[in-house]
């Protein structure tokens, strides 16, 4: 992408009342665009990063037999008075409105989860032990009327949610899964760049047993969450049992923390209200064991850009960049330079390689650096007249710039995604 | 994709009260599954299918130069009061219920459109004559409250929705983007499978000037459409004016159509009510001037579904179908059968052929070939003790079915897409 033609530009400021380091440096950089408190637009350059998320996140479900779908947002009150859900009072309601009507009329309440409906689709298709398991999940945008909503992109009151529901026959099965889901949980945000503590948490009206969660260690974190130095001891500090560490020489270290995701066993929870039953290979009937996954790739988003930003803008891990590498034309408009340049972009192009073009005219070496590390692109990589024949690579979370040949630059960054 | 680990099964009947025929065979074909009335679940097949339409639309949104982005559905009172769309009645409001609310104190209208969040969006960018022409799209969840919602996936009162917006220095630069996208639209609708008439209609509160439609002709369509059998005239009835067709010979006919898209020339109408204006060559300050797009997928998948449908089910048009392939073991379960089907179902894989394999045990062939024709994959290679090395070949649009060799039928569908 050319520069010159992006949409969007950066800014020299956030606008007022918005605190979060994440939604500041997403909203300088034109990766994001508040829209009013706890709800925001995903600009080209954020839609990028997000997708890079997303896809992430995808590959890591089907690995683990998930099938994507998508569920609507608007879900009839019916469901949520099923689950005995309709007073959560986190729900958006809305429905139709007729003269005189009040709050407590509305048909519908806005998806903050989808238990509800999942669980009666699955009645319609699980009737046997022989169907059975089934995982499914959606990427999709989640409502939640947060009272407090300053977090930037981590509490929204519009954000995206990637929700894995998990059918079982037993217990058993359920657990084996749970651990597989773990793993992929694991896997997630490994890839993208991030180092998660898996923390027990608790179950709240979903079930007894410990949940988890998946926790950053951050200061704009608002989870306290207490960990082991040695073993895998963590939890969160609503439950937090110094019994359940005996044994263990190893040092608790109480930290902040974001939660980024969540697992949850939740039994027979749903599959009573909704009567999703299957039949055993004894011919009994007995309800399905389901268990609940969640990630928030909006979230994940802001929670990154939180963990790597410096004082100049937020430092992307490769995986989730919006390009690859940002490729800088440098000084006075130059015919034979540009076509040098134009030409390395239509290489990288035809490589495969994700790159943003800066091919401004008119706007400063200074402007241009400052920009590109606010935007954050993995590979800087600056023609001038300086440079010669050559091509200044530098790293964006590196301090030395280097000086390659063309055909270097192009085997450096050429290997695409 | 193997069948036997499928979360969906067919089924035989569509939930009492479901009269749309799109909705019929897609429920029954597992490819949706109703919620409430107007808001359906995109099952897996379902949102296979509906990836495909979007993906055709990114490809022509990209190629007029839209970038895309992503708004969200909650949108503040403040944008539509400054538009002055906030009383249209068939906004769904929503806010944080406090006790004694009333639904008029509501603080969000669920985006049916979004002129007013990306004006409010392009005015932070666009600043100069320099910063013109830009486009910009989403694909994203919509709301209407419509009071009727008995077309299935035709009139949703939750459907997806792609909406570009363009953003241009004068009329007559708008004129030429609004021809282009005229054009992108006509490429979609062929893309997909569709013939779609360019309907002039009007502009309702947009515009004095025509704007124009894209509608497919279908009996179950909700507009009346007059256009010739010569020329290119072609309105909506709601605009009918036989004196536009003057000096043409060609008949006029009436039928009815599914309007699925239409391009607006907004004019100066929300660049005024947001202040967008923007500093012309001469120092000038004028307001932008607009254009809007609309192409809703889940509906062009509804009238996908309308218009390919016979007597057992939806023929998917190659470039949506939710499988290229659907490979069917048919027979005595047989082990060296079994190794052999397997087989190819790998060889397709491995050349990148979106293949569905029915591999269920236990099922008739009667049962697997309606199956197959309520699913609607184009090519149905049916592998059985009766076909020995060969494979039989049959479109799902034609009659006879051939004997091929296994080679030949890897060649024939072995393209992927």
């Amino acid at each position: 992408m050319r520069q010159s033609l992006l949409f969007v530009k950066t800014q020299k400021t956030a606008p007022e009342g918005e605190e979060a380091v994440n939604a500041k440096f997403l909203i300088r950089g034109g990766f994001i665009s508040k829209t009013s408190a706890g709800v925001y637009t995903l600009l080209p350059l954020g839609l990028r990063v997000l997708e890079n998320i997303n896809r992430v996140i995808r590959e890591e479900m089907n690995a683990i037999g998930g099938e994507e779908l998508l569920m609507p947002a608007l879900i009839d009150k019916k469901y949520w008075e099923k689950s005995g859900r309709w007073g959560t009072d986190v729900i958006y309601r809305t429905g139709k409105i007729k003269p005189g009507m009040e709050a407590h009329d509305f048909e519908y309440g806005l998806g903050w989860t989808h238990e509800e409906v999942i669980t009666a689709i699955a009645r319609q298709f699980i009737q046997s032990y022989k169907d059975l398991p089934r995982a499914v999940y959606q990427i999709q945008n989640k409502f939640r009327a947060e009272a407090r909503a300053q977090g930037g992109l981590l509490r929204g009151r519009e954000f995206l949610m990637k929700d894995l529901y998990s059918f079982h026959a037993s217990t058993a099965d359920l657990e084996l899964y749970y651990e597989k889901a773990k793993k992929a949980y694991k896997n997630v945000f490994k890839r993208v760049g991030l180092e998660a503590l898996v923390v027990e948490a608790s179950g709240g009206a979903f079930t007894k047993e410990y949940t988890h969660e998946f926790q950053v260690i951050h200061p704009s974190g608002e989870d306290t969450v207490y960990y082991c130095s040695k073993c895998d001891f963590a939890q969160n500090k609503e439950v937090f049992d110094e019994d359940r560490h005996k044994g263990c020489s190893g040092k608790l270290t109480e930290v902040k923390a974001i939660e980024v995701g969540n697992i949850f066993k939740l039994g027979t929870r749903f599959s009573e209200s909704f009567e999703l039953m299957y039949t055993d290979s004894e011919g009994r009937r007995v309800p399905v064991v389901m268990g609940s996954y969640g990630i928030g790739p909006t979230r994940v988003m802001g929670t990154i850009a939180e963990v790597f930003a410096d004082d100049r803008g937020v430092v992307w891990p490769e995986t989730v960049a919006p390009y690859t590498v940002h490729l800088i034309d440098i000084g006075t408009p130059n015919s034979a330079r540009k076509k040098r340049v134009d030409g390395l972009y239509k290489s990288l192009q035809s490589a495969g390689v994700p790159v943003l073009y800066d091919d401004r005219d008119g706007v400063s070496a200074g402007v241009k650096f400052a920009d590109s590390d606010l935007l954050g692109i993995p590979h800087r990589a600056v023609v001038s007249d300086k440079t010669g024949e050559k091509v200044e690579l530098k790293k964006r979370n590196e301090s030395e710039a280097r000086l390659v040949t063309e055909k270097a630059f192009l085997s450096a960054v050429g290997k695409g995604k």
